[in-house]
Formats: structure tokens, sequence, C-alpha cells
């Protein structure tokens, strides 16, 4: 990614990462972002019910109060770490608050990193007067890259758009290569915007963007106990957005959107062991969720996602797979899969102008379609996949050893 | 397996095998049993929507008469298949009524193997009359082989129990080794007795004795288009079950259980790839299904099984599975989690008293039990599972090229 060209600062947004040695030498894992006051902050978190301790309190302090501060760590996850998990997460936040004269309340604590160790809060308590020295608009490049665990690249993304004559930013960065890594919890994502947002349409905002993008891709279908996705917008602006039914919530909320679906595409390039980026497009469902479910039954498939890997244009395993998603009803004569425009099932089984060599030139490709129509309804979804490679077990089961 | 001392014949009970060349050479793929009159059949068949020509032939079938004849082939699944599965489905059963004088509706057929493929009838029709030449009451074995697709080893399991007197002999032979292979569909199981049990009974006694052993094994989750398990009853006994809830009854369903139970494992034993053999036992749930989804989602794991195929106590993935588990509510609080006898997890996070050298003496067996108790109810489920290994990416990677 070329960072120079691809992402703006937020005026107000201020960053900053230290290298805090919580698990790593040598690199920065921890990150501050100083949020204006008078901003507005949405979340989404996690679905695990066995959320981490950050989460828990992340959540908390939400409900009672604006952020101010933003502290991220990524050496260790502090999830299924019980009482002294909670505790470490509050001391976290008290060592932010107490250098900066701000409630305890005001900052939302996040991790990644290892699961069941415990949270060593003295290295936090090192680092802060540094993170808040060096607090600064243009730092997001330094900070994509103190979130990540097990990513090979920094994920930034930004977006400009016009509104009412102002220059609206839409900057966010992201960390993620799994949907759990080995130990390494987690997809997090931060996006930040100058804009003026009324609170429920931020939060609705968000939750809009988040269905298409961050919860629709998966690496194996595991969710972790740390997920969390934030959007800020500072209200700098003059124009203030009350509602995304407005020609202006409108322009906002599509930026939001591209800047959450590059970050979410660039978690699935980035995927552990993938050699390929595949979209499950389902079409032709009598609901969004039906579709989601066989989109979803298809990407979680072991043998689509082996099928995959090995460049083997195997219809048999994607309509076995259709054929198992938990959905009420479905019709083999009326289904129809495309890899790309190559249709390759209809009635019942292989389509009669299909020929093995179109097949095998799409999934010889390294990002493609797998399009399926159920001729059911006018309902679809996608599903933003990788294929499940050697590399992918080595990674998953050589961490620890 | 022994299978000289591990299988009896039963009274009746016919088979033959031979090498018809539907797809491999040099070796038996074409089975035929023989079933005398008056037995009753029962039989489950694969949940997939998109089933086999071959099971829904067999299903018609059955809702009109008893069969005397089953003909089993695994060179070709005959699925995906449209029309033309069909014609060639019923073709099959043509071709063994012409030959035996018994109506085409009394031939129950099944395949297994390449998904996609038509299936050449003319082998068939040449191999019937060896086929009828060489029944034997003691080909079981050379019938378990001929079924084998990807298959190590042939799977044969008998019991033998006395009712009122008379020796009841319960025999059943069982291929599969993935929910589905690359292009090989399948698990196909046939058991049989010389029991007289009436039909709604032995249906009953098959759909309870296949939940816990052949629905509740998974490789990969993937369920097939062909899946399906017969048992016969020949009533050649003379004291007849009229119901499960008899003592005798009790008896005839612990036998059938056992075998099939049998036959599963040795369908995990023999699964893909497969380095571990694992019971994933859920309990504490509020019912069946939430114990069920449960042990699923942890078996289904990507995350659990590379873990798995690593040796590695990881807990934090068995935690992090749980949490996902698709069920209203569970206290992270109270669920426990154990390696054979070792605690790992209790009250939301490591268990104190746990040690990594005894996790990893755990993990390093090959064959345990991943205990989890939510601590929310009495019921409970048991689920057997395999690891994910290299073995199982290339199996499924490179069977076509």
């Amino acid at each position: 990614m070329n960072k120079e060209s691809t992402w703006q600062s937020v005026k107000g947004i201020k960053l900053a990462a230290t290298a805090a040695g919580i698990r790593y030498q040598d690199r920065d894992d921890l990150v501050l972002i100083q949020i204006p006051e008078k901003s507005q902050t949405a979340a989404v978190f996690t679905q695990n019910k066995f959320c981490a301790a950050p989460v828990i309190v992340a959540r908390q302090h939400l409900k009672t109060t604006q952020p101010l501060y933003l502290l991220i760590n990524s050496g260790n996850a502090n999830a299924g770490t019980g009482v002294a998990g909670l505790t470490a997460a509050y001391e976290s936040c008290r060592l932010v608050a107490a250098a900066t004269g701000v409630a305890m309340n005001q900052i939302l604590p996040f991790s990644t990193g290892v699961i069941g160790e415990d949270l060593a809060t003295n290295p936090i308590a090192q680092a802060v007067p540094k993170l808040l020295q060096k607090l600064d608009e243009n730092a997001w490049p330094e900070a994509a890259k103190a979130i990540m665990t097990t990513d090979t690249v920094a994920k930034l993304a930004s977006r400009q758009v016009e509104i009412q004559g102002e220059q609206i930013v839409v900057t966010g960065m992201a960390k993620g290569s799994g949907m759990i890594h080995p130990n390494m919890a987690t997809m997090l994502a931060y996006v930040t915007t100058n804009a003026s947002v009324a609170q429920d349409t931020l939060q609705y905002c968000l939750e809009q963007a988040v269905k298409p993008s961050f919860n629709s891709i998966t690496v194996d279908g595991d969710t972790s106990t740390n997920d969390a996705c934030v959007l800020v917008a500072t209200a700098a602006s003059e124009h203030n957005i009350s509602s995304l039914d407005s020609a202006e919530g409108q322009v906002f909320a599509q930026a939001v959107n591209e800047v959450c679906m590059e970050l979410a595409r660039a978690i699935i390039h980035d995927a552990e062991g993938a050699t390929k980026f595949v979209e499950v497009f389902v079409a032709g469902a009598t609901s969004q969720d039906e579709a989601r479910t066989v989109a979803l039954t298809v990407a979680h498939s072991p043998l689509v996602k082996t099928a995959l890997f090995a460049s083997d244009p195997n219809w048999g395993r994607i309509l076995a797979a259709v054929g198992r998603a938990d959905i009420p009803e479905i019709d083999i004569e009326r289904v129809r899969i495309w890899l790309n425009d190559v249709c390759i099932v209809s009635q019942g089984g292989r389509d009669t102008a299909y020929t093995e060599a179109e097949g095998q030139a799409v999934m010889d490709l390294k990002e493609f379609t797998i399009h399926i129509d159920l001729g059911q309804g006018r309902e679809e979804a996608r599903i933003l996949t990788s294929d499940l490679s050697f590399d992918y077990v080595k990674i998953n089961a050589e961490y620890r050893s």
C-alpha cells in the first residue's frame, strides 16, 4: 500500500505509538488516540459471549460518557483472564486518566494478542507519558503498524468528500488476518472523520457499514473475543448530519462504507496463508439472511476452501455446500453457479456448455467471484473469503511450538 | 481390524462383490446384497437438499415395498447428474430386477464416488450376472472392501446377543473417511440382523442408533449428497420385537447401537489425514440441542482442529469456540473445560491449578476427550472428530491434480 497517497489526517485526531515491551521486543505495541472534545463516538463489538476484559470495560465506559482517548495494545488480548483481566483493563484507563486529567471512563481500552495471559500494566504506566508527548495528527502509519499482530501489512484507508462546500475526510485503520489468530485475537478497526454527526445517526451509520465489510469477511469462521470497530466524528465541520436519508447523509455514509470495505478487503488479502481472494456472491434468495447463510456455508466449507487452494473448479463441492446450508427450502433445478462469468452449474448438474478449461482459467486467477443464484427470490449477500492452504495449517498449528 | 474375529454372518443375508470397472481398475467396485423375503428394512438418508439420484430412487422404492436387493457402486456418486442420473439409477435397478425376476422397486440403488459425472450402466449390466452367481453369506469382508473409496481400511462390526433363548446377530459394514471426500461422496452403512422386528420399531431403532454414532461424527462439517444407512431385519428369529421398551427390545437396540458406534468410530479413526481421535463431550447444557451445538462448534473450529494437530493445549481457542456457539445464553464464570481429567478452564480463565505440562501430556495422546461443562443444566452430547492436518489439505487439494 502506498500510504502517502492513500490516507489523510483528520483534524483534531492525534495518534502516537510506542514500544512498551508488552510482548514484542523492538517494535511498537501500544497506541494512544486522542479524540477532541465534543466528538461523537460509535462502536460495535464482538458477539462472542466470552468477550475480553477490555471489551467489557469499553462498552461500560461508552454508556456513560464520550471518550477522549483510545488505548490499544497489541501484545496481549487480556482475554480469558477473569477478575485480574478486568483489573488490568481498568488500571490501563486509570493510568491515562491520571496523566491527562480526564475522567477514567473517558478512556476506552482495546487489546489484541495472546489469550489467557495476565496483562501487566507496568509497561503501560511507563509508556503513557511517552505516548502523550508524541501525539500527532500525522502518526496514522505508525499507529496502523503498531496495532498489527500477525498481519503482514499495515491497513489504512481514506476517503474525502464535499458536503455543503466543506471537505469531509474519513480515515481509518484496521488490523486482523484471521478471525482469531493462534492465540492472537482479533479484528480491530478505528475510523475517524471531521464530520458533524448526531450520535444515533453515527451509530446507525457504523452498524450499516460493518455489515457488508467487517461482518462479511471470513477466514476460518472463528470469531474472536476482542473484535471492536470504532467510528469517531470530531464535529469540526459546520454542517450537521442528522440523518443518513439526506443527500449529505448518503454521501457521508458512502464514504464510511468505502473506508470500511477497503479495510475489510485488506484483511482478507492479508489472511493467514491465503493464496486466493474470493467473493461468494449469493443472489436469488428469498431474504438477505438466507443469502448470507448460503454464502457463509460455502465460504466456510473446508472442501471448497481446499479446492480454491488447489485452483480446482470443483463445482460438486460448491453445490454440496449450498445443499447443506441451513435454509428452509431450495430447488436444485433452479440453482445456477458461475465462476466469474463462466456458468458451471445449471438444472441440477454441470452446465451443458461448461468446459473444464473455462473453469480452470477462472480458478487460476488470484481473485474471482463464486456467483450462486438460488432462483427463489430477489435478495442477495456477499462474503469475502480466502482459501485453506498448507500455510494456514502451518501458521495455526505451529504458532506455539 | 481382525475381521475373522469381529464379524458373524446373518442367516439369509447374502453378499457379492465384483470388479465392474465403473471407475477403478483391478478392484471390486460393485456390491449386491440379497435380502430374504419377509425381512423388514429401515433406512435414513442424507439431509443435504441436493441428494443424489440413487437416494431419490431408494427413498421412493422404500415407500412402496420391501426391498430384496441392495446394489452399491463405489466408483461414481451419480450426484449432480440431473435427469441422466435418475435414468441411470432406475436402469441399475431394472438390470437387477430383470436378472432376478423381482419387481424393479424391490431394488435399492446406492452410489459413492465422483460427483457430477454420468454413471454408465453398461458395466453394471455386465456385472450383475457375476454378482448373482457369487452371492454368499460369508462375503462380508469382500463387500466391506468393495464399497470403500478413499477409506484405508474396511469397516465391519458385529454383536451377538441372546433374546428369548435365541442367538441374535447384528452385523454391519460402513465406508467413509470424510463427510464428503474431494469428489468422493460419502458415508454408507449397512447393518443387518436375524431378529424379528416390527417395521416402525426397526425404523425408530435405527433413528435412535444413528444419533450418537453416524450423526455425531465430523471430519470437516461437510455432509454429502449420498449418505445412507440401512438396517435390515430378516425376521428369522421366533421372538418378535414389537417395542424397544421391552427388555428384549432394549437388548436388541443396545446391540444395534454398539454396531453403529463401532462403525462410526472406525470412520473417524480412518478420517482423512487424521492424526488424532478426539471426543468433544459437552455436559451441563439446558438441552441436548444446546450441548450438540456447542460440541459441533468446537469440533468444526479450524483453530481448535489445527491446535489438535499440533498437540497444543490451546484452551483459549476452545473457550473462544464455545463462546461463539449459537446458543441463547452462557455464563463464562460457570464454564469448565477438561482435557481428559486435567481441568484447563474454570471461572472465566485458565484454571489456577493447571500446568502446561499436564495439558501437554494429554494433547500428546492419540485419543482423548475435550470435556466442556457449561454449568447451566443436565443435558449432554458427544461428538467424535479428528484434527486438521497438512494431509487433510493435501488429500483434499490434490485429489484432482
